[in-house]
C-alpha cells in the first residue's frame, strides 16, 4: 500500500487523518508539539506505534527551532494514557537536541517500519494456507510506520503466497475496523468480510475462524497485554473455541515496569463515542454512559506474541524477561 | 410505562414506530396482513412475543373482512424466519374465522402481558437488592404486548423494592440496545448505563457486572436459546466470570420440535446495516459482509429459564420437557 500514515518533511510532520477514512484521504500538518498532542488526542493518527512516531517527531519540531523540550514532553505525554509506545518514544529522545533528535525521531520511524516488517515474517510461519483470519480494530500501516502489526502478519503471509481472508470486526466505538482495516484489506485486494463485533462469537462457533491476530498498546511483564476495547472478549471466544489468539506489537510496546495488566492505566473516551456516530446521536437524553477505549488479555489467553526478536509461545513473566533480555 | 408498542382499534391494529425510537413516537397503522408482515420484515416492530401478537392482529384483519386466511398466513410466515412466537401465532388461529379470529388474536395479546408480569414476579426473586444487570438488545415493553421478558424481571425486581441498575449493551448492529432498553429504562427511572457490545466482557472483568439477563427468540427442546446476536458471547463471558446467566421467555418462545439449537434458523439481515447505520455508511466499498442476526446460547451456559410456569434451573431437555408437559 503506498499510502503513508505519516510522513516527515523536515520541518513538519503530516498525518493522515484517520478520523476522515475511509471517504477522504487529507493530511493534516502539525509544526509544534502541541499540535501533535493535538493531533493524538484528537484520533487524527492512531495506533500505539504511530502514537510513538508521531511524539517523537512531535519532540523534533522543537528541538530544531530550540525551544523547551521539557514543556513539549508535559503536553505530548498528556495526551493518550494507555499505549506505552509514547512514554517510550518519549524517554529515547530525551536530552535530544536540534538535529541529534530529527535524527533519533527518524531512526524510531525506521526502525518501526523495519521492526513490522520482521514481526511480518516471524507472523506469518504461524499462518496456514487458506486461513481466515479474524482481526479487530486497526493494527496495520495506519497503526504504525507502515506494515502493519496484526495486519503486517496477514500481508506477510499473503506475500508468502498464502491465501488468506480476514474478518474485520467493526470495532464500535471508533469503528477502527469497518473503517480502516476493511479499507487497508480492500486496498490490498486481501478478500475481508466486515461484521460487528458481536458477531464474532457466533462465527467462531460455525467454524468459520481459523485464527485471531490483533495488535497492543502495552504490554506488561508478565504478558498480560492491554488492546482496543473487545479484545478480550475474543481471547476468551478463542480460548473456548480451541482457536490460536496471536497478539503482534514491537517490543516497544513491551512495559517490563508494570508487572501485570493490572497496572495498566484504561483511557476512558467521551461519551459522545458510545451515544451516536461522527455528531448522529441515537442514545436518548437521561443515560450514563462507559466508555473504557481499551482492556486486558491476561497472557493465559494469549497464544503466543509475535516481535521482531521472536515469537514467544504461551507468555508468562519469564519468557518476556527472557525475551526482553536478549534484545537488550 | 403509558407506551404501547401494540395497539389493536378493532378494525386495524397500530404498532409504535421502533425505527424511529427514541428520536420520535409515532404509530403505523396496519389494515392488511400485509401490511402487518412488511412491519414485521422492516422491524417497526420486532421482538418475538410482539412478532407473534403482530401475526395474530394481521390474520384477524383479514378474518375479519372474510378474506383468504392461507394467503395472509404464508405472507406472515415470510416475514422473518428465527423467532418461533410467529409460528406458535398462527398456529394458534389457524382455522378460525370472524369475531373469533378477533377474539382469539386479543386473547394472545393479553396473554402475553399476563406472561410478562408473572414471568417478572418469578424472575425478581432471582434478583438480588442492589444488582447490577447487564442485558442486550430489548427483551422490554417494546418486544411483547407490554411489561417486557427480561426487562420486565427487572421492572418486576425494582417494583418489589430491589435497587437495580441497568447494564444497557447498545447491541449492533440495530442498536436496540441504545435505543429502545435504554430509552426504557430512562422512562421507568431505572439507572441505566449504556456501553458498546465490546464493552461487556472489560465490565465483568472489573467486577461491575452481578448478573446477565435475555430474552430469547427461540428455545429448543434441549433449552439451547437462539437470541439477538451476541448474547452467546456474553454467556460465555458470564460462565467466565461466574455470573448468573438467565434467559426470560414465554412458553410461547419454545419450540419442542426442534431437539437442539443446531436447528434453528438463523436469519441473515441486509448488508446496510453492517456497514453504517440509518443511511450513513462508513465502510468502504468493496467490503464482503455478515449479518446473522441471532446467534444460540447453549442450554449449558445458561444458569435459569425464566417462564410464565416457573423457573428452570440448569435447563437441559429432561427439565424442558417437564416444563413443557407440566403446562399442557
Amino acid at each position: 500500500m503506498n499510502v503513508q500514515p505519516i510522513r516527515w518533511t523536515g520541518e513538519s510532520v503530516e498525518f493522515l487523518d484517520q478520523r476522515l477514512l475511509p471517504e477522504r484521504l487529507e493530511y493534516v500538518t502539525c509544526r509544534t508539539a502541541t499540535e501533535v498532542a493535538a493531533a493524538v488526542r484528537d484520533m487524527v493518527v492512531r495506533g500505539a506505534p504511530a502514537i510513538g512516531c508521531a511524539a517523537a517527531f512531535g519532540l523534533a519540531l522543537e528541538a530544531l527551532r530550540g525551544r523547551d523540550l521539557a514543556a513539549a514532553e508535559t503536553v505530548l505525554a498528556a495526551s493518550r494514557p494507555t499505549a506505552v509506545n509514547l512514554f517510550w518514544a518519549l524517554e529515547r529522545m530525551r536530552g535530544l537536541q536540534g538535529e541529534a533528535a530529527m535524527t533519533e525521531a527518524v531512526a524510531i520511524y525506521d526502525e518501526d517500519l523495519a521492526a513490522n516488517r520482521r514481526m511480518g515474517a516471524l507472523g506469518a510461519t504461524l499462518v496456514p494456507d487458506g486461513a481466515r483470519i479474524m482481526t479487530h480494530c486497526n493494527a496495520g500501516a495506519l497503526a504504525t510506520a507502515g506494515h502493519g502489526t496484526a495486519l503486517g502478519v496477514i500481508r506477510s503471509a499473503r506475500d508468502a503466497g498464502k491465501r488468506v481472508s480476514v474478518i474485520a470486526n467493526e470495532t464500535r466505538p471508533y469503528l477502527q475496523g469497518a473503517r480502516l482495516t476493511a479499507w487497508e484489506m480492500v486496498q490490498e485486494k486481501i478478500p475481508v468480510t466486515l461484521i460487528t463485533d458481536s458477531m464474532a462469537g457466533h462465527l467462531m462457533s460455525r467454524g468459520e475462524v481459523d485464527l485471531v491476530i490483533v495488535g497492543a498498546d502495552r504490554i506488561a511483564a508478565n504478558g498480560d497485554a492491554a488492546n482496543k476495547i473487545g479484545t478480550y472478549t475474543l481471547a476468551v471466544l478463542a480460548q473456548r473455541h480451541g482457536l490460536p489468539f496471536y497478539v503482534a506489537a514491537p517490543l516497544s510496546t513491551f512495559d517490563a515496569r508494570i508487572a501485570d495488566g493490572s497496572g495498566i492505566p484504561i483511557e476512558e473516551r467521551p461519551e459522545a463515542e458510545v451515544t451516536g456516530y461522527r455528531g448522529m446521536r441515537w442514545a436518548p437524553q437521561g443515560v450514563r454512559v462507559r466508555n473504557p477505549a481499551f482492556d486486558v488479555t491476561p497472557a493465559a489467553l494469549i497464544s503466543a506474541l509475535v516481535t521482531e526478536k521472536g515469537v514467544v509461545h504461551a507468555p508468562d513473566r519469564d519468557r518476556v524477561s527472557a525475551l526482553l533480555a536478549a534484545s537488550r
